[in-house]
């Protein structure tokens, strides 16, 4: 602990200690919580309460503030060096990669980071204790716009080893930037997967007020346990209050605020499932039951992909490079997934010099129809591959994975039209 | 008239000319409406009537169909050629410039041409000469994935022209795929505005059941005259239901979705207004008055801009010359407005060359904010410019126009974090 002197001597004058249920009172305001962990990034003058309701809430300790003990601590905030696997419980494996679910505030900065270990997360969450037993490490401490092709692959393989070793399934804490596409990745690698993979984040990290890792984490905990879904999913708050998630399907989801803590939506799909934090989930689309197969990983990418954005005015001389130099691009073009009609030529060459090029749509919501207009039959005819309703960032993800595993061109053509991962919906399952 | 002998003989034994009620019987339906005018593209064998709520319905005739006269058209559906200024009306000016709102489908082929002059757009909505009078031209016929900044300056020009001629307004049919930029450009480009300009698209069109165009085309007349709103605005369509449109402010709207009708959502921002179908405006936010000032144009625009989507596994090599080449580059950032810290070497290394970098987040809806995290306060320190809650899309254009106008590099930052033209948002307004 490294308290100042103040917050150390009111602990110590009632007696309490990490975890014990306490009252702090400064002026008029009274708080009712856990005290939880204090780390070496938190402000030494910050008492930090678990309330009732879910919340962390901190409290800047003041010449006036008094603390009450009012229950020690009892098995729910064990000690991590106490802590014992229950023989009777499931194991789930917590992988950590960093990002804000495992971060803190650096009380000297403002500035966030991802300083928290898997297994300190975890400590900091006893309810987990009594859902399952947990195997928590440590792969990566990144920030997740820091995410690569290799750590995606790094992180299959980890997971499979986890899955391997006969977890009931992994949750992965995954900073929020970037989560979709990981989720895509590894969706598109598990060709067989028999129990749930399940990544979460946090918009808030995890020692402000309000903070969502702990209850993201929990949800994820209960679902890998209670439910029979065998997924790659992403969990997150489903709206701003406190009362439930929701499970998206890894290849249909995009972080759609910057700062909200219901930021993750389904886009062109239902989420697999809602999971009430009072208790019970409810099952909201089809999805894939956990099973006794074996793990299939293949885990090939091919890099040399790119994702280009069409806006009017872009230069075809500047970008013709971008389409020539790379194996494979996808583009979100405009409305139901266009071009200007001279970059139409541009992508032409392209294709002629051996770049495969998947049109998806910047509207993010919809499915690209290459047939209705002259552009998309200029399109089509060029050879341009129709993204149906796959996300932007979906398709780059699936792109670079079929490109590794096609056994002809043809074959490319028709594993990205084809619906490998639920990453393409039915068509007007979801029109208006 | 091109029908084909079996139409255009059930029209003449009935004697119903366009603009006449009638109501035609096949087999067991029967649909009353008014017959809707022909054109070269439509199918000759299909009659289109519009229903008296609104839509349009395509009836393709067979050997047992009947049809009946139940009105002559009165002035309501004038020619063309009868049509005469209503001196005690405004009078609105229509710029065509093409789009799924100008486009009829050509039945040989079910592609959709932009064919429809604004003239005829207009005679076809006997509804608006009831509302004012129309000078209607036609600026261009294109679709809108093939704007550029010389046709947003032209454009420009003409709104300048009519404005100046006194006209309540200028209504706008535009394709809806770029009609987000097209709307943003006006903005900018209009230091002082002092009546309406309603850019109006189409999501189906106008000889399609369920068209949106005319419902919209009579909304904007409306809005024109009646509302005293005078800004660039976006109106479409709020719901798939026919009951309403939304105002959307110029600089804050995006096409959300490939097919829909309610396609243009306001992100970060209310609309201005809703427009009842039954009558009534109801306004939603802030909006700039009509006023008596003088038109000022400021054309200009930097046209060496370009708009880059970040994603993990961007190579930076491939991706460095486009950052150096260009004049100005606005990225679509993950989160509150990151990319990788190898991206952030490159960014820098652009901008000490003289490159201009604005960070927006592909999230789209929420606020970037480069003081959370290191690499937001790396990309700081490189001279990076938050683009604060503005889309990628509007800070593009904006950063165009800042380009050409501001007076110092300074001047560039200031105005790219200023809000000009309801841009940008107060911080909160729209938080949780």
């Amino acid at each position: 602990m490294s308290y100042s002197a103040k917050v150390l001597s009111l602990l110590e004058n009632c007696g309490a200690t990490e975890g014990d249920r306490i009252i702090v009172e400064t002026g008029q305001k009274k708080m009712e919580g856990i005290l939880m962990p204090h780390h070496s990034f938190s402000n030494p003058d910050v008492i930090i309460l678990k309330l009732g309701n879910g919340y962390n809430v901190g409290i800047r300790v003041s010449d006036s503030t008094r603390v009450r003990l009012i229950e020690k601590a009892i098995s729910k905030s064990m000690k991590r060096s106490e802590y014992a696997p229950q023989i009777e419980r499931k194991t789930i494996s917590v992988i950590g990669t960093g990002g804000t679910i495992a971060s803190y505030v650096d009380y000297r900065t403002g500035a966030v980071h991802p300083a928290l270990m898997a297994d300190e997360l975890v400590s900091a969450v006893p309810e987990i204790s009594e859902i399952c037993n947990v195997r928590a490490e440590v792969l990566f401490s990144i920030f997740s716009e820091n995410m690569t092709v290799q750590r995606w692959q790094a992180l299959a393989e980890a997971v499979a080893d986890k899955l391997g070793e006969g977890v009931e399934g992994c949750i992965i804490p995954h900073g929020t930037d970037t989560m979709g596409y990981t989720a895509a990745a590894l969706s598109f690698m598990f060709e067989s997967l028999p129990r749930p993979v399940i990544l979460v984040g946090a918009q808030r990290s995890s020692d402000r007020p309000s903070s969502d890792a702990y209850t993201n984490l929990i949800a994820a905990a209960r679902f890998a346990v209670e439910s029979d879904v065998a997924e790659i999913c992403v969990l997150m708050h489903e709206s701003p209050s406190d009362t439930s998630a929701l499970i998206h399907r890894g290849t249909k989801v995009r972080k759609m605020h910057t700062s909200r803590r219901d930021a993750f939506k389904s886009i062109n799909a239902w989420p697999i499932a809602r999971i009430h934090f009072e208790g019970g989930i409810e099952y909201l689309s089809d999805y894939r039951k956990k099973n006794g197969n074996r793990v299939i990983l293949k885990k090939e990418m091919e890099e040399n992909v790119a994702l280009l954005y069409f806006f009017p005015g872009m230069s075809v001389s500047k970008f013709e490079n971008i389409l020539r130099e790379h194996r494979g691009i996808v583009i979100a073009g405009s409305g139901l997934g266009h071009v200007s009609s001279d970059m139409v030529h541009s992508i032409a060459r392209a294709i002629r010099s051996g770049t495969t090029v998947v049109m998806t749509s910047q509207c993010l919501y919809g499915r690209t129809n290459l047939n209705v207009y002259d552009t998309g039959r200029d399109l089509l005819a060029a050879g341009v591959i129709p993204g149906e309703d796959m996300l932007p960032e979906t398709a780059y993800v699936k792109l670079m994975w079929v490109l590794a595993h096609a056994a002809s061109e043809k074959d490319i053509e028709s594993m990205m039209r084809e619906n490998l991962r639920g990453e393409i919906s039915q068509r007007r399952e979801l029109d208006e």
